[in-house]
């Protein structure tokens, strides 16, 4: 086990009912005028804006709405977003919608108080000193960006995905209700279930230092996915499914299941940034599709792991078939596994591969995953 | 799963070397003077105070020692360490060893800021308004203090073994180097095996609402510790094992495995706390005796989850059998099982039962454990 800090200074409020304590919470934090961010217009539709309105309405704090982020949520609305931010003087930002939302939330807040552009934040060009305190309201369990710091935004201009990190951008309250998601579609489930799988394995299988309790903490939570998403594709009204799979997805990416464990990365993450960026597919979808085929390349270097991996999770016994159970069960979900799934072919290869060597400096991985070897496991997932 | 809050702000250091960060935390925080509160003058013999004190000498930080804190710590030693802090105009509390000592931070950190007399603040007489904030070194793991805001004294006078928690007694930084609990006996590192697993079950068993996923956190925990207690009594030098251990006893305890969890009582300590107030057993061995005659008077309103128990931890069946396993590892590791053990006869049952009317009041449970069912539960451990 190697040495760690672990801080996560967030609150989760989490259950039914809990987005009418928003206004509340916000006066507790001295909040006096805030950002309302959000994505779609849904959130009009369904009661939820009015029920955040009056929430805040109650307590005297006026807001300024600013909807239509996007999945892969871009740097041109953030940076919008901030020039309303400053021009409104609020001194919060308040997510409404899933981790797209939050993401950019977080974006907002550490721009507004930053001098120069925003992206210099995700390049390196400049450090993040101060951010905007932010709040959130989770209508989508998948990114974990409810109890963590980081975000992830795609520059619509140059198609590079990264991330920020601050010990700034915690949300200081994150409201889970998972009543709130039950209209979350099909689809989005299934690739929120990927999602989450994504956040558990990179470290699990990566890790060069992997502690057993942890990697047990991550089985938890896989196990926990793989058995809730079929209770909510069998009955998305089954509120203890759609809590416990809330929940998993939270634990995942909160920086619990990574304390102690060292030498991971996100190669994962990385090759997906590329698909997302350039074909503007779901995240999770990407994930799906990349999962099994970085898993079948990679195998050979944690053999025990991914032995360790089929019989907790599957209760099989080799590497390869418990590979091959988690792509059979992503098919049966319904979330893809191949690339043609998402409308890319052979064609695309050579863009993917052009946009994956400034996604894998960045990711810290570009010494490994060389042209050659990309190819080689973009090619698995044909 | 039931609606909850989980807020956890305290920073946990982890790992080696890093109780030489002590000073450099405490000048973050701005702390001028500290009372530095410790068990026996042990850590005068390894290094550890020496080391401690230079931190502090380095930033320019004074101390004030304040030694002699026992196991099942007492409420007259709380009161002379108020009184001296108040004196000494200190700012904040170091608690440099286990679980009695931090538990003493935390109670001094509150009582110093109290008005009157620190044991109503245990008694419901008055409240926790605010505290000093309270810093941690760790030389045993099994209470999980270091991650929690809760802290359990015992009254000389009265014998009673009460607690505090408040939201002001979380430690602001918990120093965990599983270095230092190397030389922790082999009697008290059972007795931790045993506070772990009570602090795992007391949930897991009488919740009325239990989620399978905090289960299954439940399970890695335990299931840590079974496996890293026999890999230390086999070698105290495994570091990785005494580090696994320790995550354990921190993740036990930190409100992570109860979130979303409702309806649980805790009876083991409830019972417990009657044995080592009158007979000054330590706490980890007093437990290992109550939990097994718990187990079999309680497993009928609970079946489920006691096979779940036995299949999940040991492979096993029934719930007799899960429960006869627990014991026998009980055994195995040398911890008691039986009151005779801890010098507990026949004779010293009404003393113990006239004791456990004030602690079931205490614990909300004086309706379910009435003396009747108080008597049969210890009857089983004799």
């Amino acid at each position: 086990m190697d040495n760690f800090s672990f801080y996560n200074p967030t609150r989760i409020e989490f259950g039914t009912g809990k987005e009418r304590l928003i206004g509340e919470i916000l006066a507790q934090h001295g909040i006096k005028k805030v950002l309302l961010a959000y994505g779609s217009e849904r959130i009009k539709g369904d009661g939820l804006f009015a029920s955040v309105s009056a929430s805040l309405n109650e307590q005297g704090i006026p807001f300024v709405a600013c909807g239509g982020i996007v999945s892969n949520p871009l740097i041109s609305k953030v940076r919008d977003a901030i020039a309303l931010a400053r021009e409104q003087g609020v001194d919060a930002i308040l997510s409404v919608g899933g981790g797209s939302v939050l993401d950019s939330a977080k974006a907002i807040a550490a721009g507004a108080l930053y001098q120069g552009d925003v992206w210099d934040l995700f390049v390196g060009k400049g450090q993040i000193e101060a951010a905007l305190p932010v709040f959130a309201i989770l209508t989508l369990a998948a990114t974990g960006s409810e109890m963590n710091s980081g975000a992830v935004v795609t520059n619509d201009d140059t198609k590079e995905k990264f991330a920020i990190n601050s010990v700034h951008t915690f949300p200081k309250v994150s409201i889970v209700n998972p009543a709130l998601m039950q209209t979350v579609s099909r689809d989005y489930l299934v690739y929120s279930a990927a999602d989450i799988i994504a956040h558990s394995i990179e470290g699990y299988f990566t890790a060069k230092v992997q502690p057993k309790i942890q990697s047990r903490l991550v089985e938890s939570v896989i196990a926990t996915v793989l058995e809730t998403t079929e209770q909510l594709l069998a009955d998305p009204a089954d509120y203890n499914a759609r809590a416990e799979f809330a929940w998993a997805a939270t634990l995942a990416l909160n920086g619990l299941t990574y304390a102690g464990t060292s030498g991971f990365g996100y190669p994962n993450h990385m090759i997906e940034h590329a698909l997302s960026a350039l074909f503007n597919v779901p995240h999770g979808a990407g994930l799906s599709v990349v999962m099994p085929a970085w898993m079948r390349w990679y195998q050979g270097q944690n053999p025990a792991q991914f032995e360790r991996f089929a019989q907790q999770l599957f209760g099989l016994n080799t590497a390869e078939e418990g590979i091959a159970a988690l792509e059979k069960w992503f098919d049966k979900i319904g979330t893809p596994t191949r690339l043609s799934q998402l409308g890319i072919t052979e064609a695309d290869l050579p863009a993917i591969l052009e946009n994956l060597k400034g996604n894998a400096r960045w990711f810290g991985l570009a010494e490994t995953y060389t042209q050659d070897v990309l190819a080689t496991i973009l090619r698995h997932a044909m």
